[in-house]
């Protein structure tokens, strides 16, 4: 309901062309349909061009291919994650054109030819090891759809930091950092002493024993003595990218 | 060491104004002292005017007044983050100008007339309750002795959500937002939904019972159902503030 | 034992007819037999029609179909949950009748014609995202055996709080709500503050990484800051439909 | 607003008492700072007589001094809940007539002749040992401003479940029931077995070892075997009593 | 009421001394108040000559003094445990004879002249460490009083383990031990590969760190190699104590 | 070897009916074979005719067949407790006499008759729910095994009480009582309120959600209100047996 | 790059050899590529013929013979860890001389003919159980290929701890000893009370319920009461056996 | 007792040189005093002149005192750790010459001039703030009684990991290394980075929030990405000195 709409349905109570009650009826529900959260969560759609995202763990084959269908008719682009490989198949059958991310476990269905570059930066993903590509697949897929250009830097632990300091210039040019780490997770922290870029954690859930599944880095993280780094749950290479990306289209 | 001084150098030793011994004596230091993390550190706070910040939490009086001695020498602003009320007694005593923030347990002690505004945009600080405002303040001063505009939004639940909706102009205005939590931690949640700035949670300790000292508002927010919110350590008002003002001093 | 049975007995002592050690040997037994809690339990079926209940997790094929076997000759309407597909396929051979919930993992068999509608008003069972409604079902599965109405609104999450604004009239028409969410769990916080109902909150275990199997809702739920909401174990939809059912019996 | 302003600005636009400019200004404000969640919170004070209530927990005595000399303003009653001894010295230096429950830790701060009685039964509030009345009490103060009727039967363990099967008439008779537990948290369990009334549990944070400063009887509570318990935070009886309150005044 | 008194009852009733009715008031009352868990509960006191046991941890002075009143009316023998050194200062006032055990923290009030001693054999109470003595002190105070010989061997850790080597002999003549350790808690694993008597381990909360209050020793316990190990809850020397006492009196 | 064994021994050695290097053989073996742990433990198995037990979970099928024919050798009856279904088949083809408890994964192997009883009264195994049995079968094999007499009852929870009521006799008769339940674990606390026997706790792992594994009716189970309750790891029926076997063999 | 390239460098500059801005580049890159920790890292490898190491754990198959094709190219000697039964027939398909250790889960491809022995003691290897011996064959591997002697005391429980008593002269002639336990993790504290040697303890994950997956003999461990434990991850029997060849290859 | 002296004793007897009785004394001792946990540890003392240590956490004031007393006569140097600065007072009017460190909350009572340096090299220890040197300086003190030397190189976080690279020749001279960290704990990877020396890391419990008071650091040492690094208790640097000291001794 714009102001305009308001306007005139007062003007009617005015003229008598709409009785008091039957106006108090519309005014009642005014708040409630087009105010609040929703209108808000709706309108980033259309602002920011962000495409439909479907978070398929815990779904069954079947919720996941209606939500891909019925996206489908109403957005250029979808980005599924967390999509079981088997899960992979059905929608191939359906959607051809699909691409899946082995590693990141992601699909994308898009009508649009390429992604539209919207960012100022590059967003610098970087692991700590093999076993942590995954995470970092999730955010690149994620981060490329939003619209942000993306760089990695992939299996750059302590053991091989020197990979790092010799690409210390694509630290440099980027203008937001993931680091992602599993079991000590204290990949964030030796780089949040190296760069003043504002820095995205995510621990992963590779490693075993007090690892705890993710709990030993998410915890490192958060305790890390370089100040100014922001964490994410663990595993989620998601949410990581949508920040960074958030952060590299400030303008 | 700078470019400068290095090509400077190297002509003095073309030139035969500096032996080669001596040279290789400078330069041998060169990477150790200046180069590697610590030079990267040093440059960081001749390049942002980065104050000095002592973190008071398990030093003894005895410690943190040396600190503190040392620094005002090098430094015109000093920040000491979780001083306790006694300690400010002594610190005062030694330092007549010295400002205490009661409730964000925060000293400044600063010979600068007044800090320079280096921020592009404001920094919004919101708290779920009265209790929460602790970790507020400790984010006000540290982002303003930084040197970035600051909004605080205090007192803000769900029950009084109208409050935060009638300033979502501040809200629109800000670059960043710092959304502070106890107990269930939902405001975050919440607030990721009606905004695409770049969120930093920051859960706080208070509360009582399944709160868990902040374990459980910490839970809720590295959970957030509202993609793209970073996450901070458990009444971390300064590191929020530091990564809300590296995002909100990109160019 | 009744009033009337014991005064006979100690009529019988009197006159003689019975003897002392006897006697005692009788009223020894007495109160182990027909006072304590076994009575009252026994009682509650009879008064309420309550259906037998069957909880299969953690039991054999070879226990459930025993136990299926047995209350069907005593009780005309069955309810058993968490129950395999793969244990349905045995069930449904001995018993034909028997009808599957493949989301809710309910088997009721029922002999009466339909369930009788015994409560006042109507739950209304809310889920926060399409991979929490295996709660629901389970919760709706019961609460209809019981004799509750019941509606339900899925997938109503943040991102989507309009679809329950817009049926705000349902809320209004309940009695009492059930609200299940997973990961961040905030959804009953939030609707905790819309509505004056009493609401029972169910903590879901779907989700990753500091979900830690639903242990992150569940403390969001007991923290929330909404007052007065009434929280169940993790998946525990079977038991909010019992104490849902019991509020809404309420005269 | 209430239905009757809303009708009569109405009224007053169509009479030309209102100018439309002006009655849109008003409705305006209307969606934004009355309708929404915090007019519907707004409007539960009015419809429910429900009286103003201030946290104390981690407030300072300040903050709780200003937040109460506010409320008295517009509200005849207040309670205050978590209140520290110390602090009702300085409360009753200010307010006179406020009555502090040492075992609670409740204030009450009220203009009212006496508390009007809104619900149609009463509620019960059963304590398992002496150590856990305090949670009773913050319960009975609460339920009590509330406006229901409350009685309590305190210290009725495993040992001494004789004393609540004497009183199973009071428990027949009540509406609701809130039964406190600490340690092995069993009592819940036990009653829930004896009585169909909707039952609100509340652990206790008292106890030693691995009662775990209450988290093992609220886990003993969430995995009642008996059906259809709702359980709150450690120590919360002021949820219990508002959850109690509304399904105690359900019509 | 013995079954003495129930024959006597029953035989007043057959020879006429009882009227039917009044026997019957005498029994309607006996199945409420004197059997059931209340009675059988009461039962023990008489056929064991329990003692009366207040558990003072979260009750307040007031609370323990009236306790104490009440029951030193009808017990000989009352044992208090977890008594602060203040509240004893009050309880002696009130109670002269009061004896105080001030590393058990337990309060011992009896008329009896001195414990009769009703066990077939002795309750061996080890520990490992100086600081785990409280526990060790607790349980001997009420094994003494239930009415079991109590030997003690203190301060016998991995390191000193000759200590109970060379009085193996004291383990032998012992019928049940109980044996106390904090930090790592291996002695009962110990002692359990040495001696075949009922071990009844307790963990301490003594400790630093890792041994997380008790945690760390309670769980080394639950998983001892050495099989048929019964574990207490941390600092429990009270409880352990009874579960001793019960084997020990058996026949 | 008795002082006596051994000044024998010596003054053998002095009248030369002992040759040194006999002498020296002899004492060697003395500090090794007879002091210390192992020959304690070996001693054990021969005064009390304990079978030899093989604990087979992360063990290997070929280390465990390996296992059992060593000691096939050397005892008579051998206990296998853990033993998977498909391990079983492997042991069968082996050792054809070999017997298997489906529910309880337990293994007997023995060349005697029967268990020669030798007890002086019955453990009585008690579970909560149906799928707890899997407990008390690895637990009623382990007692009888080891010579206890042992009764079962099966599937009495709070709500079927009225089962172990009307059978208080088979608790009044038997000498221990081993408890088993999961979820809240609240049986345990129940039944000792009602016997005085020695009760030994065991947790089940059967649940979900809340009830984490088992760790909950653990917690409930150390913090039972009934004094005197001795708790075992969950899902450990070996351990309870074997404890609850050392106490009913007390003379 | 070494002191003598760089004096060479700066006399190139001073004779004209080098223009400045030439030695600027080299210089510039000097730190960055020569010393910090990657340096220092890859030094360690030439200087202790230190093999290389693959942690095959969440590594996908391809990603595993990626990395051993790459290193086989540069090492004499791999050691691969934590590699499935499934991932080795694909490794022995590609390397036919790879062999495998089942128990340990270890990979070696070696060219050498065999490992030289480098250090001055062995390294001896204690498990408690059977079910460790996982561990402390992935141990063995390690340190055997990085050139210590090694012996290994394999299922030496409390109840057989005259085995290691027999073979005491093994524990005085290692160097260090490497002790490995599960559940309740006391073998350390009972071999540490036993021996002066550096003593390195690993906990399993093999176990039960209290457990905990290895992290109860992990805080068994942290806590030990015989001082001077090292304690590993769960598991990690690689580290431990890294950190006793450090020990064993001290001069 | 070596088999040759048993030999010569035995002979002794033979040949009369020895009578049986003394023969007899010596033999009993022998078992009980040099086999056995007990006599090993009692030579160790003698063996390395290994202090008496005295660790006063959870023991009273006048335990501590009497255990000085009395190891004061047999010890001519004695170790206390965490004593408390009242409990130093009450020691010092007894023992005038003890000495205590404020930070260790350690006291020596040394009646030898000066510590014997036994060791080959030296132990480094690190902290990596200021609010970790109690560890350090516990474990100094700790090191130095037992005869080793010690370098310190205190407040050495990443931020100013400079420090550490300036006295890379201090870590190179020393044998052990001693890394100490709280927070984000990630020091000790780091330099297990950079150094092949055997390290210990231990956690502080210094910090806040996620840091769980040194759990987050202890589990971040455990997963330390960095090979061989043994991890102690939190707060332990008693224990890592004890262990530093024998590896450093190791010949």
């Amino acid at each position: 309901m714009t102001p305009n709409r308001l306007k005139k349905l007062l003007s009617q109570v005015k003229n008598g062309a709409l009785p008091v009650e039957e106006a108090y009826g519309r005014l009642k529900g005014f708040s409630q349909e087009e105010l609040g959260f929703a209108t808000l969560d709706h309108h980033r759609h259309i602002r920011q061009g962000f495409p439909e995202v479907i978070f398929c763990l815990g779904k069954t084959d079947r919720q996941i291919l209606t939500l891909l269908t019925h996206s489908a008719k109403r957005h250029p682009r979808i980005l599924a994650t967390r999509v079981k490989p088997e899960t992979f198949q059905l929608i191939s059958t359906e959607f051809p054109s699909a691409r899946y991310n082995e590693l990141g476990k992601t699909v994308v269905i898009s009508r649009a030819d390429k992604n539209k570059i919207k960012s100022k930066g590059a967003i610098l993903i970087i692991t700590a090891g093999t076993s942590d590509i995954y995470i970092g697949e999730e955010a690149r897929e994620t981060a490329t759809i939003l619209g942000s250009r993306v760089e990695t830097l992939y299996d750059v632990g302590v053991a091989g930091i020197h990979r790092i300091l010799d690409k210390k210039s694509l630290m440099d040019q980027a203008r937001v950092l993931i680091v992602i780490a599993g079991m000590d997770g204290v990949l964030p922290s030796v780089i949040g002493g190296l760069s003043d870029k504002p820095l995205i954690a995510v621990p992963s859930s590779q490693g075993y024993g007090a690892s705890l599944n993710g709990l030993a880095p998410l915890l490192t993280m958060l305790n890390a003595c370089a100040a100014g780094i922001g964490v994410m749950n663990i595993d989620n290479g998601f949410g990581a990218a949508v920040l960074a990306h958030r952060i590299n289209t400030l303008k």
